[in-house]
């Protein structure tokens, strides 16, 4: 797919094949260009710069509606782990220190309204896409071709795709503009970029099964290791955090490929579409093993998860309002260097009454489940 | 600005900066902070995770509008050329070789074409920075505070910014997902592709002056040598170029920093905004000096332009509809071989009458102008 | 710093500064160029693009030997938490899965390595520093300048910079060949990725304090939060990925400015040497806080950390050469699902008497130590 | 080839491969696992965290080697064209603009050089890659392996590879740290941006045939447009372009990958793998066909190129040891603003004598030969 001549080989081999199947049609034998030719007849008004390129935008359209089925699936699949662990609570943690209490529930939540959200970035590229430079021939000033062909072509190819494909208000700037190649390939780092974030999350919060932040279970795949016996790893998130890779890098050569078009044309299509293809291609495959083989098989310990949360000194936020910021890094302090409980510390100094106490803790998970 | 803590120095700072100016409001000392606390009062329902990123997002929202004033000023400046050569005929290249007619104003109009999406591009992404996540707190459950304080310092800042600011749906997600700075960071790279694009152009097409492409001319600014004597060179796109590397690196270290996020907040923000803050500065400056020092003062020569499209082999192009692609490559080959002019070998093979040639031949590039 | 003219203003504005320098020291008034002249004299035989590129790795020699400074009290820092910590037992994880034991000793003895490691890597790269095109002047064949002249000057620079500089044998190659900068940006990225690494684990093994991994703390550098009483996060390492971030991404720029350079020279070197200047510098204060603030203070909770090893699933991985891989991963499958310990269960099912056992679990903790 | 669990994967399969092959040997059926188990047995004392990184190592050094030949065949290609156009006038140009005279020849005696570095850079790179990590198991401590396992297997290994494999000194270091394949594939792109630079230079050099530089022909290969009669692009530099992005964008991926190491191993050294593996055979075949459907093939119109030297502007730097710098830019004002030749004004303006004139002309050129 990586080609010189800026799809030209691909657009002459396409010509070639149409022209035989249309001699094929009318009884002729193959190879007899003297009736249909592939350049005179089947070529007649194109040029791979109209084309392909419009070729290249039906067919991401196409693509990208694929993937968005794949980000659904793990949206899905994100969301009812969430239905499953909205009861569940855990500790919060930011920058990996332990914060303030959650619900397992809403872990996968966000990652479910990710998800929701790198869907709608996606649908929006569409518009950008349907834009072709159709009629516009070798640098967009529509040389050789005549003058309704690019409005009807555009039209005839509309109806056949289903697609509101439109003809670009200025053909010379679309013939040379791979913009929107730059923009689903940053679109799809975007995703990765999420994914791999997410992944990283799993990972981590399956790390153990004794050492480790434990908060739930992957589901096992294989054995994880020729030398450790009974070792599970998180082999499904690790795939997609590689592939993840993959794409973010490949959105850098889709970013050098864009800058080095010069003129009226960018002759390095081809290495931006084979890198697009490639990326939506591996993403897809990604989700969804991600989806079927890791998230739907996640499971959880309820009640190590809520007895961390008791143990936790995190939970002397809640105690904020009643007690202050001061005094309560006080408590917090007392019980890191003693091993203490927040609410034991809190009741022995009497700093609060046992109902005010468990009424701010109760309030404050309450708060979470609602926000 | 590049600092650990998530923003937490800087909030802590402005804590304590609002402190003391409302004691001093309120006629007190400053630091008497048993009147009037940075944390206990001024952060009263915020945390570093709530108000740091909702005001990274207001901020860039102008800087983006700051922004936009001077890609409209370069796009201004490139239909000011445009239109100064609508008249001038050239030859236009695809891959570096010569391909068919245009004019001189359309290659300008196609870089006015390109600023005004990279504008529409750019516009696009303030409705997903006016999202805040107030009240969310430490990681948008919104513990310790007030169920309303959320909404009503979003309806405050909206009043005060004139902005149409909103509260996230789902704030837990909000205050982790960090989405938005890789796509403003992408929507800047894409930006840089193309000023780094045009930049390539403007500096190739004013190659010479006389062993160069030598389309136009770009106004002198300095000496171009320490050692070559009435050496020109281009130097303000060079330093766009410049400027534009740095722009998608900087991209990347914001991808790797939204990456590298983990659990309920992403610790490095500091490096995505610091990023974020240079990139669009030194793209205004670029821009600004690209307008004013180079496009407004680039002059041509409208008849060497002329001469070379009349002594191009790539005009045969507007002639297949009469000759045919094949008859036509032999005409473009002999040409080439010759030295001789199309124009001379149809005439002489008598291809073509004089008349019908002549016509072929201004239909095209009234075309070209029409496109 | 980025500056169009592949340098020449600042070649200029140095020729300038030189001449009336020279001027002073001759009695003459500061400006009188016809008695000595920037270009006519000071640059006699010197061209831009031979000084500049010369200057720029001269210069980089002694930067890279004051950031080989920080990276050796790293080292230094990392090799006195080896000595520390090693005695300490502590599980080893791949995968973020629990491994086999380990000290924490050699946690640290492996950063060490590491940072040594990148010392060697970066010296390395000296030698292709010490690589100069003087004498070559505008595009490295010399015209203009004195046959001996590059030999000369490359004699006398090596003698006042006792650095052992050398000409290059083609000077031609050598003044449009910018791989040395990109092999430093390069050396100097995957200095950056291991640091980034080390970072990360730095801030992972002190996750917690009570739902983390918890392996040693971090000393605390100030509040870590505006909201979480108590709160300490691990603000070093934050800023130190950061960096890490903004030093790949340079890279990248480094990458692009290298790729655009044209025929006979690369007009991008200023943004190079900037970013490659802003990189190290960034390096050297991050090492250098790492060091100081945060590694050399990190402490561990010796008994702690043996009970996490006693209490592992992992160790039943010493004992595979008596009972077998399958027989152990048994065992593994057992211990995770009753919450029982390995020994436990190989004791009361008799798979080992009690002496083999702990001489396994033992000389497995000896060989650690010694590898 | 990207997969999760650090290669375990192929490291099983490898072992039951192995198992089943020496069963065969033994007369045993295939899958009697009692007599010779893949991992009792094949697998003792290994663990895939030694072996796995080990192979991919001895791999690399012999698809190194490999890519070392490709390289060299385009470096003679170049060599041979520097040969060839040893005694052929041309203009140099920096910035794109004219500069002072070369030789076509020690234009592409530059890319042979340039050639030639890049050998040295990825040569320097094996001694890293024979270091090896075997006996380490798990995490580098050795666990479970004979002591004498390491040295035993490595001295082996290089008998049979003929390589001189040697044992790391800190296995423990050698099993999680990355490092040397950032180092390959840094080297790669390093090579890929060389390459690059290469192929836009030879498209600039070769653009036209009329309204371009033209300073010589690369061989048609493919007629170069569905719709331009005539038109032969440069495809081939194009696709090498296009593989060296992906290569520049696959570092970018391998970065990732190493940074996202975590704790005693990187469980993404498949990715990296993969990717370094396919830049290799891309850059492979990428030079292959550059050298034998391109390089081999260029020509070049000498008298042309003479005359465009003849009538420059930027012979005038010849001149400044006659007349001055000051002088010159006056003389190459009037030039550029006359369409004069330097010849002919200074001759005019009786700046120089004729024979004078002459020798300093042919002087700089002879110069410009012997640098």
């Amino acid at each position: 797919m990586i080609q010189g001549g800026a799809g030209t080989s691909s657009n002459m081999n396409a010509n070639e094949v149409i022209a035989n199947l249309a001699l094929e049609t009318l009884g002729k034998a193959k190879g007899d260009y003297a009736v249909l030719h592939p350049n005179e007849h089947v070529n007649l008004g194109q040029s791979t710069n109209d084309v392909y390129p419009s070729a290249l935008k039906i067919a991401l359209i196409f693509m990208l509606r694929r993937l968005d089925v794949a980000i659904a699936e793990l949206e899905q699949s994100f969301a009812g782990r969430a239905e499953a662990f909205a009861g569940i609570i855990k500790m919060g943690r930011t920058q990996l220190q332990d914060a303030v209490p959650m619900t397992l529930g809403q872990e996968f939540a966000t990652y479910a309204a990710m998800m929701a959200a790198e869907r709608r970035a996606l649908k929006a590229l569409e518009e950008e896409l349907t834009v072709l430079n159709l009629g516009g021939t070798a640098i967009g000033t529509g040389i050789t071709a005549h003058p309704r062909l690019g409005d009807l072509t555009t039209t005839h190819l509309a109806a056949i795709t289903s697609l509101p494909l439109t003809l670009a208000a200025d053909r010379i700037a679309a013939t040379q503009d791979t913009g929107v190649f730059v923009s689903v390939s940053g679109a799809l780092k975007r995703l990765a970029v999420k994914l791999s974030k997410i992944s990283n999350d799993l990972r981590l919060l399956s790390s153990g099964p004794r050492a480790g932040l434990g908060d739930f279970d992957l589901p096992a795949r294989q054995a994880g290791s020729s030398i450790m016996p009974g070792k599970v790893n998180p082999v499904i998130p690790e795939v997609v955090n590689q592939v993840c890779f993959e794409v973010i890098g490949a959105d850098m050569a889709i970013t050098m490929a864009s800058e080095a078009g010069q003129l009226q044309l960018n002759a390095f299509e081809p290495v931006m579409f084979a890198s697009i293809e490639r990326s939506i291609r591996h993403l897809e495959g990604a989700m969804q093993t991600l989806a079927r083989n890791c998230v739907n098989g996640i499971t959880a310990d309820a009640s190590a998860l809520k007895a961390t949360v008791e143990h936790s000194i995190g939970i002397v936020t809640a105690l904020t309002p009643y007690i202050g910021y001061v005094r309560a890094t006080e408590v917090a302090l007392k019980a890191h260097q003693s091993g203490l409980g927040v609410v034991e510390i809190v009741l022995d100094e009497k700093l609060m009454d046992k109902e005010t106490l468990e009424a701010a803790l109760a309030s404050s998970l309450v708060l979470g489940k609602a926000a």
